[in-house]
C-alpha cells in the first residue's frame, strides 16, 4: 500500500496537529531561496521541499520529465504536463517522507532538498494567464441581489440555469503578504448629482477559493462535466479585494472592472483534488430547475467540505475573526464552472485561475464579504480592540484561512493575507519608465 | 533630415499605391519563415523585413538590444523595453529601406533580410497577458441602449463620465486567418419558458480597433493621462465576435462571458504611434458633462483619422461591404481609456490589448455589427450573391479593413479575416489529454 493511502501516515518530518500541511497534503507552490533562486517546492509541515534537488538527485527519473522542469518562478510548466505527471510526483513525495523511508536517514541529501519554510519566501505559484471569476453561491448572489434589486426578486433570472461567471484581471493577481493600496476611482451615489474622484471610501474583501487549471483538450473542443476535474491542477484560498462605492458606479452594463482589478490576493501552496478526496461532499440539490444536460451528471461529492474563516486586524491589534463559513456551499461545483466556461470551445490554459465568487452560507457569520456583513455599512461590527468596521480600514489586514479536517486528518490551504495601505498620492505628472 | 520625415520619401522596395505599408509605415509583427522559425518583422509593400536578420548584420548596435531579441513567437520582449527602442528600430529601418541606401545595392544581406509576404505566415504578434474591452462609441452604445433599454435613455448614466469598459479573455485572442467555429451555448428569449442548449443562432461581428501596450510605469501607480501614449506601442484592427443570443441571457449581472470569449481576431501587424501622427485628429467635444480632472487634458489631436470597412462574403462568392466606419468617432480616447484603466493602480503590461468596442459612426450605413445594422435580425440586409443576412451564417468570411490617406500618403492595417465554421460536433465524452 503506498504511504498515501493511509491517512495516518506520520511523515518523519514534524507535523503539530494543527498543521495544514501533514503527509497527505503534498502542496506545489513556488518558493525563493535564500540564495535568491526559484524553484517550485512542495511543503510538510514547516519544511519547504525544492523539487528541483528532488529531480536533480534521481527521485523523478521514472517520470522523465524535463530538465529544468522546477527552477522555474512559476509552475505552469509542471502543470502543463498533465494529471498522470502531478500524481506521480505527488505519490513519489509522499513515499520519500514517509516515516521510516531511506531518505530519512539521509542527511546529505536532505539538506540539498529542505528548507525551513522561515528562510524561504513562499511566492505566487502560477504566472496566470486568465482569471475568471464566478458567482456561485446562492446565499451570496442572494443577499446582494435583496441589497440593490428586489429582495423578492433576489435572483436574476439566469442564476439558478448557469455558473454566471466574468472575466477577471490577470496582472494585479497578488501573493499573500503583498500589501494592497486603498484604489483610487469615481464614485457617485444615488443622490450625488456628479460623480466624484478619489479613494475608495468602501474597500472590502470578498472571501473565495479558486482553482488553477490544467491544459484543456488541444484545439476547440469543450470539456465535457465527467471529464472536468482531470484538467483541475488543485485548490488555492483567493481575496477578490472590491472597492463597493466603484462597482456601483461602473458596473453597468458590462460588469465589476476598476472595483475589481486593483489587487487579488491568492494562498501560496496550490492543494491538490488528489490531497482533498477525503473531503469531498454532495453541492446543494439542483431540480427546480434542474440545469440543462451538458450540466449534470458532475461528480458525486462535487463540493468539498472546506472549514474558511476570515478576520480582520487593525494595526497594532489582535485578529478579529468576522466570517466563518464553508466552501461545501457552492450551488456551482467547479465541475459544472469548467464544463460552461468551455462549452463555447473557449480554450482552457495551464495556470488559468478560477474563482469561486464569495463564499457566503445562510446566516450572518457566515457571510463572506462586509458588504454582507454590514449590509453595505448599516449595521457596523465590533472588533476585538472596540473599534467598529463597516468596510475596511487602512492598516487593517485581512487574513482568510481554511483547511479540512475529518477522523484525525487535517488538509489546509494556510492563508492569504493582505494588508489595506492609505492610498498612494495620485500625482498627475509622476514619471513614468520612458 | 531623416527619410521617414518626409512622407514622399519613397523605399526601394516596391510599394503599390494602394498598399498599406509604406516606407513610413514600419508596423511590427511576428512571422514564420518557410524554415519554420518565428522571428519578429516588419514590412514594407509586400515584403517581410526580418529585425533578427537586421540585428545579426548590426545595424542595431547603436541600441544595444539584448541578444535573441527578435528571435522569438511575439514582441512581447521588445515591446517591453520602451517607446525610445520602438522608435530607435523604426527610424533605423526607414533610413535603411529609404531609396538610395546602402542597402539598396547590397543583394547578400538583402537576402538574409528580405521574405517575400507570400513565403511567410503572419502570426500573432504579441502574447496578450490581458485583454481588455472598451464600450467607447457613442453612437454604438446609444444603438444597444435604445434596442435593449429605453430609447428615451439610451446611454447609462455612468457612459458620458468615464469610458466603461471591462475584461475579455486573451486565450482565444487569435490570428487573422483563423478560422471561428460557432459556439454552443444556452440561449433563452424572453418569450421561452426556459433555456435551450444548441449552437448560436446569433453569431455576429464587432468592427474593432484595439491598442497594444508598453510596460505601466514600475509598481502600483497610476499612467497619468498626458503620458498615457508613451505607453501605446501601436494599433491592430480587431474584430470581437459575438453570440448575440448567448450574450442577451448571460450577461446580467456580470457582463458578457461566454458570447464574447470564444474567439477575438487580430490583424497581424501592429502599427505605432509614430507612424499614425500625420493622421491624428480631434475627438468629438466633451462639455457635457466635462470629465473629471483625471480624464481631461488627453493630446491634442486624440483621435485618429482611419478609415474603416468590414465585408462578408458568403462561400464561393465576393464580398459586400457591409459598413464603412471611422475610427475618428470614438467618443473616448485611447488616453482617456489608458489613463482610466490605471487610476486605480491596474498594473498594465508590454502585450496587453485593450480594444476600443463596437466602432459605429451616425448612420445606418456606419455602424459596426450586424446587431445595429440589421436592428437585431428584424431588418435584414442583401448580400451582391442575392441571399440576405440577419446575423453571419456558416463559411461566411468576415473581413475588416483600415487604412489612413492625406496628402498622397497612405498608412493602413491590412485586415483582420475569419471564416465561421458550423459548430463543431458537441461530443459530451470527447476524450481529453490526460
Amino acid at each position: 500500500m503506498h504511504p498515501l493511502s493511509d491517512p495516518k501516515t506520520p511523515s518523519f518530518l514534524p507535523v503539530s496537529e494543527h498543521s495544514d500541511f501533514p503527509l497527505q497534503n503534498i502542496p506545489f507552490g513556488v518558493i525563493e531561496r535564500p540564495d535568491g533562486i526559484y524553484v517550485c517546492a512542495s511543503r510538510i509541515g514547516d519544511v519547504a521541499i525544492d523539487l528541483n534537488a528532488l529531480q536533480q538527485l534521481g527521485y523523478f527519473d521514472e517520470l522523465e520529465l524535463p530538465e529544468g522542469l522546477f527552477v522555474q518562478e512559476a509552475l505552469n510548466e509542471f502543470i502543463s504536463l498533465g494529471r498522470p505527471v502531478w500524481r506521480g510526483v505527488r505519490q513519489i513525495i509522499g513515499a520519500l517522507y514517509a516515516q521510516g523511508s531511506k531518505l530519512e536517514g539521509n542527511g546529505k541529501q536532505r539538506e540539498e532538498i529542505e528548507w525551513p519554510i522561515d528562510q524561504v519566501e513562499a511566492v505566487l505559484p502560477v504566472l496566470v494567464g486568465d482569471y475568471t471569476d464566478f458567482y456561485a453561491s446562492r446565499e451570496h448572489a442572494t443577499n446582494v441581489g435583496s441589497m440593490f434589486r428586489d429582495p423578492d426578486n433576489a435572483l436574476l433570472p439566469n442564476w439558478l440555469h448557469l455558473p454566471v461567471g466574468y472575466h477577471g484581471r490577470s496582472s494585479t493577481i497578488i501573493e499573500s503578504g503583498m500589501p494592497v493600496h486603498r484604489p483610487h476611482g469615481q464614485r457617485k451615489g444615488p443622490q450625488d448629482p456628479a460623480p466624484v474622484f478619489g479613494p475608495s471610501l468602501k474597500v472590502d474583501f470578498e472571501l473565495e477559493m479558486a482553482f488553477i487549471t490544467g491544459d484543456g483538450p488541444v484545439g476547440y473542443s469543450s470539456i465535457p462535466i465527467a471529464r472536468a476535474e482531470e484538467h483541475i491542477f488543485g485548490l488555492v484560498l483567493l481575496n477578490d479585494w472590491s472597492a463597493r462605492d466603484i462597482q456601483q458606479w461602473e458596473y453597468v452594463p458590462l460588469g465589476p472592472f476598476l472595483a475589481k482589478n486593483f489587487a487579488t490576493s491568492i494562498s501560496p501552496w496550490i492543494v491538490t483534488l488528489d490531497a482533498l478526496a477525503p473531503f469531498r461532499t454532495e453541492r446543494p440539490a439542483q431540480e427546480d430547475p434542474s440545469p440543462l444536460p451538458y450540466l449534470q451528471q458532475d461528480p458525486a461529492g462535487a463540493n468539498v467540505d472546506v472549514h474558511l474563516e476570515v478576520s480582520i486586524a487593525p494595526e497594532g491589534h489582535p485578529e478579529t475573526v468576522v466570517c466563518v463559513s464553508n466552501f461545501k456551499h457552492m450551488y456551482w461545483s467547479m465541475a459544472q464552472q469548467l464544463a460552461h466556461h468551455s462549452i463555447n470551445g473557449c480554450l482552457i490554459n495551464a495556470g488559468d485561475c478560477m474563482g469561486s465568487g464569495t463564499i457566503s452560507g445562510p446566516d450572518k457569520g457566515s457571510f463572506g464579504s462586509m458588504l454582507e456583513i454590514t449590509w453595505n455599512g448599516k449595521e457596523p461590527i465590533s472588533l476585538s480592540d472596540g473599534s467598529e468596521r463597516s468596510f475596511i480600514e487602512d492598516n487593517d489586514t485581512v487574513t482568510m484561512r481554511g483547511y479540512c479536517k475529518k477522523d484525525g486528518l487535517r488538509i489546509g490551504f494556510g492563508e492569504v493575507s493582505a494588508t489595506l495601505k492609505p492610498a498612494l498620492p495620485w500625482n498627475p505628472s509622476s514619471t513614468s519608465k520612458n
